[in-house]
């Protein structure tokens, strides 16, 4: 076998080329054939999921469009303090994130969401923009994880934000969106839920059991970190998080927040819908009693009650509900925290059941502008995991793509006569038609299995004996199909004769435009 | 003023977090303010914009899918050695892209077009394809260059590719595909043009002045990148380029080619048009006789004459010719090479000239695949710049988009009623209605300028007497607008009693729909 590199590519490059890294050829040894593959935690999408997902992003778009959002784009590429780090599990300012230096030396990184951008794109526009800013954005984030199963290294986000807007009746709107797109997207209703709490709950509960202060700034973050696991790891998994630690199945420790062991019970007391109604202990009466009194946790409850009013009074009390486990691991939000999970059991392809999460997400953030501009900005977002809650939706077979025709094949019989094909071709597109002539090497019998392969509804052909009649032959592949589950012969020769017939050449698209008409829905 | 970094963000990260690259923070330093702003060369992109961009995406699209072409997508990211160095305009490997280590330490980088994914992914999957294949794919790509006027470093492509048809049939269909997308966009016939040549005769004028072989490769390739560069540096500049070199306006000198004068002037004809009708001197016919005699241009020339009998015959002979200038600067291509341009005068916001250069550009790369695997896989293709083409498009006047009503904007005068004006907005929205309730914290005359400033059709008010009597007010802003120029009285008061009245509560939608009606196109 003949190596192209010394025909095409690198070898073709100035010497100096060849010694310098990053490409791990030199001069002196012989080049090297790249082997073809992705790097981990990176996927190519096929033609029938990206038909999918954009006819999803199109549904999502049209329910945040109805809502008086905007979209915006930003760039994949962001300065990295600019970003900020706020994603959760994981202790390394360089890892979660892919970083690498501009020419100025001045670090660089994928945003590993949409939130940051927007954030940096509002301080650095804030005059010029309506307030409340109300904008979309769907695109892919990127994240420097381990990947493992649903923990891609690309995936697309499509968020809804409301900068500017410090009232809850914001975030209740938001949370209104999310059912409003569920329901869009084809989940009945009944068959999702949309959770909603308030950090500043959770915040009381730590001033309530002595986390409060600068100085207990990192095992509060544990604490967050840990009740965001509950799903994940179960209440003994948080508890051993709350308290010394965790080793996980890989036998990575986790540290723990060190808290008490009866404080742990009340943490988790709260986040297990027990806060005022449990009757274990004195303890958790006398906590109570000090988280009624706590001025951060009574604002916490306070809104949520004010959104709970506000999702009600617009009928939307059967879909969203309070759930104080909910506290979300990104450690930037402030107040509202939401996610949206579907309710109904969802099995993998051998009918094993899958936790899938939350499809939707999003909270309050009113920091993050201020980090830029020193201004408190408040704000609130959304944000649906596009390819997450398409696999959901697909294993409920709450979504349903219509399967996509593929193009009228045109085939060469003669090569001699491709400007034939070809116009033939052209003529059917004209006429709007989906259509190709047959553009490789083999013969009549791989064409037709080509034809078969793309999905082609019927191919043409004239061959010399066609041509010289001056007609063409249609074959209906669809009708041609059905053929050999005929018994009766009479049927047969008759349905033979609909999937293959013969036609003036002017009048091709016309009769392939009968045979479209035959298998339209 | 507060610095926000010391309640949320960087400073919450547990300690060890402060001490690591690439955060320039340690713990000792006081937190500073990140600055809000993008890198050079990248920029956000506003709603107008986005809309333009996705009409004109889905206009691509929908001839590129009457053409048989299915869509693909492959991530953002792969393999440095993957990908491959083809860039043009640097001679250094780790310039053009931009790469970052993966945790294995193999190096990883940004996609600098389609093609090389493609590559990659036929490589990887060439068994399980139909053959040809036949994508088309859509997205960002990114390159590491000195931006400037008109160069990002991130932008949009739409490429169609055939994979596995040799026959320039599949050349000729990709010139046709660009022309019809074209008109599909707006420009009218004989406001573009189609220009194809073929790399194979420029090789072959190589081989005729004695710049075959292998020690000759790098040679060539200057001489490619030194053509390349006519239509922006001018005769004179090539001239420079092929022979002992040139220094830009920047102070940066280009090695050149350093071939002989007089076969500079031989070079000079072939591409300016007249390589066989120049009368110039003895030493052109005796070249000419030469590249009649090699293989390599020959077979280009032949080429050439097939694709222009192709077109002819499907039609687009007016729209499609041949042009010996054209090579392109991506040093992959080894055959038909081809690109279309806008043929009419763009000018700037001030009036002057622009050179948009070419808005489709394509050709055939029949090594990249085997690149890989060492087998023989020929391929062509053609990718559209995104941005420019719509730049040029809206600089022409051919592309307009209409402009994106604004949402229904319900007011809130009384801010204990919010959930009476969020429930108005949900049915509003309910009845597939653009609408919002106003989410700031502004009095009335300030939530009238967010409706203007929101492009919104029409405005939503209930202060305390409406209430009283069930109604609410509609303010139709359109109409409101052209009050002032009406100098009749009577003419006045009609449409001012038009433009905002009163109904009933439960009419609210119906009331909405007509004013929203008087305004459809």
């Amino acid at each position: 076998m003949h190596c192209l590199l010394t025909v095409h590519g690198l070898e073709r490059e100035p010497a100096a080329a060849l010694e310098h890294q990053p490409f791990p050829m030199s001069k002196k040894d012989a080049p090297a054939r790249p082997e073809a593959r992705l790097p981990k935690g990176l996927f190519d999408v096929p033609a029938q999921e990206i038909r999918a997902t954009e006819k999803m992003l199109g549904t999502i778009k049209g329910v945040f469009e109805s809502y008086g959002f905007e979209p915006l784009d930003t760039p994949a590429i962001e300065y990295t303090d600019a970003l900020g780090k706020f994603l959760p599990d994981q202790d390394r300012p360089n890892e979660g994130v892919f970083s690498f230096k501009d020419d100025d030396e001045q670090w660089l990184s994928l945003r590993y969401d949409l939130t940051a951008p927007l954030a940096r794109y509002v301080a650095e526009n804030y005059q010029n923009l309506p307030k409340p800013f109300r904008r979309y954005q769907a695109g892919p984030v990127w994240r420097n994880e381990k990947p493992g199963p649903g923990r891609f290294r690309q995936f697309t986000q499509f968020d809804a934000d409301t900068v500017g807007a410090s009232s809850v009746a914001a975030d209740a709107e938001l949370c209104m969106l999310a059912a409003d797109t569920l329901e869009a997207l084809g989940v009945p209703r009944g068959q999702y839920v949309v959770k909603v709490n308030n950090r500043k709950v959770l915040d009381g509960v730590m001033e309530a059991i002595g986390l409060g202060g600068e100085d207990n700034a990192v095992r509060r973050l544990r604490v967050l970190r840990a009740i965001d696991k509950l799903d994940r790891l179960g209440p003994d998994g948080v508890r051993a998080l709350l308290g010394k630690g965790r080793k996980d199945e890989s036998g990575d420790y986790t540290k723990g927040a060190e808290i008490d062991p009866s404080e742990i019970e009340y943490v988790m007391a709260v986040i297990e819908h027990e806060p005022f109604v449990s009757a274990k202990a004195k303890e958790v009466a006398a906590w109570n009693k000090k988280l009624r009194a706590n001025a951060t946790a009574e604002a916490g409850f306070s809104e949520l009650d004010h959104m709970v009013n506000l999702v009600s009074a617009a009928g939307y009390r059967d879909r969203i509900r309070k759930d104080p486990s909910v506290v979300r691991g990104l450690e930037y939000y402030t107040g509202p925290v939401f996610e949206a999970e579907l309710t109904a059991p969802i099995k993998d392809e051998k009918g094993q059941p899958i936790r899938l999460g939350s499809v939707v997400s999003g909270g309050r953030y009113d920091g993050l502008v201020e980090r830029f501009t020193g201004e408190k900005v408040p704000a609130t977002g959304i944000s649906i995991g596009v390819s997450r809650l398409l696999f959901g939706l697909q294993r409920l077979g709450a979504y349903k793509e219509s399967e996509s025709q593929g193009p009228v094949v045109v085939l060469v019989l003669d090569r001699d006569r491709i400007a034939d094909y070809q116009k033939m071709t052209q003529d059917l597109r004209a006429a709007g038609l989906r259509a190709e002539m047959y553009l490789g090497d083999a013969g009549m019998k791989a064409q037709m299995k080509y034809a078969d392969r793309r999905n082609a509804p019927c191919v043409v052909i004239q061959g010399g004996d066609e041509k010289a009649k001056g007609e063409v032959q249609i074959k209906d592949l669809i009708l041609g199909a059905t053929l050999t589950s005929i018994e009766n012969r009479d049927d047969y020769l008759k349905k033979q004769a609909e999937a293959q017939f013969a036609v003036p050449e002017a009048d091709l698209v016309k009769a392939v435009k009968g045979v479209l008409a035959r298998h339209q829905a």
